[in-house]
């Protein structure tokens, strides 16, 4: 089985899931108090940014893994499914976030949102450990190195996801100051030393 | 005419159907309470799962199918189109479940998540024995044995969701675990026999 | 410039346009009412398979137009987008037509819906007529028999769409019943008469 | 890394966003007083059909831009990540343009869809020049002569956006007429110079 399809249902999952996000902007206020309502609802703009660089994070590394992936089972389609099952539950804990950044929700949002970004990272190496291992899935021309180089780099995201999601139960303002930052590093850190 | 522009489409309408699911799970509550609000919704999140899930095997069979047509005809068309009309409208049913899980509205709830995946099933059997039957747009270079295979495989599916609507009269909770059941028999099947 | 972006482009809006009519399709009861809110509202269901329906034969048109056009210049891309912009417009008025049914709101709704698809079928035909006019867009190999087949099969659209609109003022419920056939003729004479 | 997954991603989001203006257009009117809602909404419809005609606009350029562009590096996918970020935050500012027309609110609204567009020509700028800057990305068969005309043509969009986004403090209304102008001078320039 081909990779193609896969890829083209993924990119929509990608797509529509970072879209999606938009319909959790909202701005209730009747006329003249609209400026300052928009003005309140600054975490929400953030939440957006943030997930929707996260999601497109996410977009480049599937984009990246599959680049060297040439062949689907069925037990790949499956642990794919389970990846875009989690990417797009993302709306959800971002707009939990959004919604309870000043409140005493707040606790209880920055654990759903690690959670869910944990069992992410958790699929995604599942995803990429199941095709490298003995290069099951994994495409003759491909550069042993290279696989063994994003072997490396996607052990520690489950933890850095998971250690985040504990900071967030002592205390979720930090919790969620570090998933933005994860987010940023990853940007820069890919922009800096990820050019092909 | 050929089956690319016909998977793109339908590409599409799995990829939205699945990710809108999500648009159906939300919590509302004030501050403090939000996390024992998550908590009581998790209905809503083991429904996400079963609809996502179900969404992806039935992109799974579709993708089989057509990886063996390789042509189309009007009819053909309108058969996909009613056949996506159906699973674009699992995320309804869905949340039937998810809200109404514990209260008396469970059973009607439960009827029609099993008519519409009956409905979806019939559709599938249809789109299937369609194209197969004396070959009508069967690739030259498939081979007699799979299409056969598939055949066989697809002729219980109706009978299983039909006979789990079925149950929902009698005891709509059981029918929901059949339905979550056969999803996760479906995948695990899969995952043991289905390696290609 | 190809035509192959734009398929990518327009099969998204249309995959999202028909996909997004279950966002529309509801049920607000409490427990165990749910039953009768949902035979109560099978105008929302009729008006769903409808308009799935209705796009779904608007994106096979599409298709057959783009099969015989190999390029596209800016003002055909801005044709397309109308053409669009007309069809991710239909929910709304399904779902206007599916709340206000049994009110004295559905003059009105059939109204919208009416010169919704009015206005989709006279993008249509500009679409069509653009491109096939002189062979503007035509690809050199297509057989001029079929242009002028679509040519002489496009030129009603507007008037049974703009009629049954015009019949809306008088008799609502009929036009809304010819919506419903024109889509069923539609299926019917292209999977007899259709089959290439 | 070719730019062929670049541009079903980015198709997608395009298509989405969009779509997802449909969302946004509603009417809540009991039965006979539908024809007076709906007629009293119509700023929704404009505001549908500017923001649709807006996102088509940013699809076509985009889409030219790649035709010239051959490959992609990380940092040109997060400038585009970014891009498609802001095009699918324009449902919100056009939702609030379309709600306050007619109160208090236009001011905020109107400088919050400036401030949008502000971003997004920003972001469509950074895209082209890093690709264009010496040639970085640019097919070697693409005529210098197109890529500097791009150029050129790409300086004024962040300054008539700024520029009519400040004109927004003195009267949005002014603004929110310049925002339909600059769509439908481009639609109509773009129609009658651009054959290509």
């Amino acid at each position: 089985m081909e990779t193609a399809r896969l890829e083209t249902f993924a990119d929509g999952v990608f797509a529509i899931a970072a879209t999606l996000l938009i319909i959790d902007v909202s701005a209730d206020a009747k006329g003249g108090a609209l400026g300052a309502a928009l003005e309140h609802h600054w975490p929400q703009y953030a939440a957006y940014a943030v997930s929707f660089v996260t999601i497109g994070i996410m977009w480049v590394n599937h984009h990246a893994c599959l680049q060297l992936i040439d062949r689907a089972d069925r037990t790949f389609l499956f642990i794919n499914i389970a990846l875009l099952a989690c990417i797009a539950f993302v709306p959800f804990p971002t707009m939990l976030i959004a919604e309870h950044l000043h409140d005493g929700g707040v606790r209880a949002a920055a654990i759903t949102y690690g959670l869910t970004m944990t069992a992410t990272a958790i699929c995604f190496a599942l995803f990429w450990f199941y095709a490298a291992t003995g290069r099951r899935l994994i495409a003759q021309s491909a550069d042993q190195r290279v696989i063994s180089g994003i072997s490396r780099s996607y052990l520690p995201g489950t933890f850095i996801y998971g250690g985040s999601t504990l900071v967030a139960l002592w205390s979720p303002h930090t919790a969620i100051a570090l998933f933005a930052a994860i987010a940023g590093f990853y940007v820069l850190e890919s922009s800096l030393f990820g050019r092909e």
